[in-house]
């Protein structure tokens, strides 16, 4: 329990979202309200490597406005980093270095904003905090696109994912309809989920009606079956005249062997790895003649704030929050998450998982939200993701471009002589 | 001069927009209020051939609400096509077969909603109908994403994709920046334009402060050099921590070799048209060792309705509205325009061009929106521009999805025994 009053470190973990800067808000905002606990929030540049390198930023430096601003800015305004502490008995040294720069500036919070990984990381130090004898309340913020963490219902970031690819495939599915009788008859979109198909299944909830793009989903949770995949992609185009294809990265063989990786080299015979659309829509072509467009989102998708889930920022923002009322509550080793109520209409609220349950476990998109042939979502799955992309949260523009904020993200001074390479 | 009252047909053509159904509710709206000279408005069930093959779609059918929801529905409503006819000469029988179906429908009015190609069909239609003693009032009105239209300021259709292209860009830079610290230091977007830079151009309108996104545009009107480029990308990364760069579909060498035809080849040595992203992608990690990422946006940027630019829904109605009242007016062989009005802030008023003029004229991008190391946009450039992606046109959602509309389209009755083969 440190419940006197000290400063607070807050990081960006992984992968960025359009809304982990709502999370990051939540959390400013909501420590700004608590003075009596919490004196200053300090953010790592560049995530937990800025604590490593005692790079610390000092938010209270950032006005009200600007940290407002956060909220439907996205990206890590901080920024975040690909870097996973080792295990405590492989560097120790690590796991010390962080305990030392949070005892030289005072830090009794650590808010790790993450996914499975950034939770282990956060459970780890919580665990080393006690062994060390240096008290610091741990708590983790869910983050994550891939919605892959236990226990909460839905992971912050996933919402507005899942908006853009089903608002992308209806609209890319209109285009290719009118252009369908004389040109483009198959239209494949690329998306996120190397091992896991929640982003392609979100692609589904644009078919409502019969007909309706997409018309195939490939899961990475589903061998790829070339011979029936080709079938179904014929069967569309005789039938609606057009056939839309969402495919995930990840999708694969039998054997493992992703679809991305089949033989494609360049000029000089060096593997190319060129997306998986290209070659799903080569097949195609090469296979049933069809004329075919085909589109990789990348990091379009997961930054696209200007067509964020209202959910999503909504539970984004509320998780920052909560994450800061279970510190100031004395609660340790812990992540908000998300529960859905038992109601008709959706409804949701906060709860809390232990950083223990959480770390290192992945939860997997359930087989009963995939179709019996294996290339679309049921309605079981539809009801899951339905509410999570409600209501549309639009960034002020200027000049016809969305204003988001760049933070000064000024320098703590350091206090620490000795340097700590990563 | 047809001022009795006839029926009127109209068509979509080419590549559709997120803004074409706009033009379609201007005609479509605006014939309504012209009952004393219009009575019904037919239109080409997958853009002329609809017409050579007498299967048109009787919009009168269509509700008054449903007609109000093709102003914020992308792609073409009635279908469209890649259909160019040939000139009278090699192909008289096309022009025929058009005048026949128009008399069998008693089709007074031709609206012709395309690009180059189509303004050129409609200025041929009209000089036949004369030669052949059949009148009707041919009416362009412009659309492409391409820009390439003369005479008129811009082209219905373009400013969206700018929009799109330019808001993408942003988002992604700034996912791109956070993440560059230990991963992806480089992103490639690639966007339409095989002849043209327009909309490459358009992505340099989020780069507003040194160091944003975009750095660095490849446009298919700069040969590309290499060394230079990998100069720049190097720059900065080390400057700014990241690179983004937006990438024209046409960008190509010296010689002419569009970068994306750069030697790939599939696991059967067949040539991979992998898109240019890819290959731009590819060359700075071989040569500057950076890691990267790419998307390809393909028909997502044009289809993009739900961030389509307000000026742009604006004026798309406008063209068909425009065309309506010019053809009841009496005008024949003319498309309306976009005049840019000589104001401080942008204003625009609707003019009006002789097809003769319109017809297979390509307007090119000005050198002078070039900056001088050909890689990126000038202030003149931006100052063309910045109004055309102003505003934001919202479409109405439902269950976290734009509410697009399908229309009924109901055949008309055939009355032609003759088959026309296309």
């Amino acid at each position: 329990m440190t419940q006197k009053k000290r400063n607070a470190f807050y990081a960006q973990s992984g992968g960025v979202t359009s809304v982990i800067n709502a999370s990051a808000c939540g959390v400013i905002e909501t420590a700004r309200q608590h003075k009596k606990f919490i004196n200053k929030v300090y953010a790592g540049r560049n995530g937990i490597i800025g604590a490593l390198t005692e790079d610390l930023i000092d938010t209270s430096k950032e006005s009200k406005k600007d940290i407002a601003a956060l909220k439907y800015t996205p990206s890590g305004a901080f920024g975040s980093c690909r870097y996973k502490l080792k295990s405590i008995e492989e560097n120790r040294a690590e796991y010390e270095r962080l305990i030392e720069v949070f005892k030289a500036h005072d830090i009794g919070y650590f808010f790790y904003n993450g996914g499975g990984d950034s939770m282990d990381t956060a459970h780890k130090v919580s665990q080393l905090s006690e062994t060390m004898g240096y008290p610091i309340t741990c708590i983790g913020i869910p983050k994550t696109v891939d919605n892959d963490l236990p226990i909460t219902d839905n992971c912050p970031g996933f919402g507005s994912v899942a908006k853009y690819v089903a608002v992308s495939i209806r609209e890319a599915g209109f285009d290719v309809a009118s252009m369908a009788k004389t040109s483009t008859k198959v239209f494949v979109m690329e998306v996120m989920g190397r091992h896991a198909g929640w982003i392609a299944a979100a692609g589904g909830l644009a078919a409502e009606s019969e007909g309706d793009a997409p018309h195939i989903i490939l899961f990475p949770e589903i061998a790829f079956n070339k011979e029936k995949f080709l079938k179904k992609v014929d069967r569309c185009v005789k039938k609606f005249g057009y056939c839309a294809i969402v495919v995930s990265e990840g999708a694969a063989y039998k054997d493992g062997t992703f679809l991305a990786d089949a033989g494609t080299t360049d000029a000089f015979g060096h593997k190319q790895l060129g997306g998986v659309a290209p070659v799903v829509a080569q097949m195609v072509k090469d296979e049933l003649g069809y004329k075919y467009h085909w589109a990789v989102a990348d990091y379009l998708q997961r930054a696209a704030r200007h067509i964020a889930s209202e959910t999503d920022v909504e539970q984004a923002y509320a998780m920052g929050k909560a994450a800061v009322e279970l510190a100031v509550s004395g609660k340790n080793a812990v992540m908000p998450t998300i529960v859905r109520k038992n109601t008709k209409t959706y409804k949701w609220t906060i709860g809390e998982a232990s950083l223990s349950k959480v770390a290192n476990v992945e939860k997997m998109m359930p087989r009963n939200y995939i179709s019996r042939d294996g290339m679309h979502i049921t309605q079981a799955c539809r009801d899951y993701m339905q509410p999570l992309i409600k209501g549309e949260s639009y960034p002020p523009y200027k000049n016809g471009l969305p204003q988001y904020v760049t933070l000064k993200n000024e320098a703590v001074k350091k206090k620490l002589k000795k340097k700590f390479d990563i």
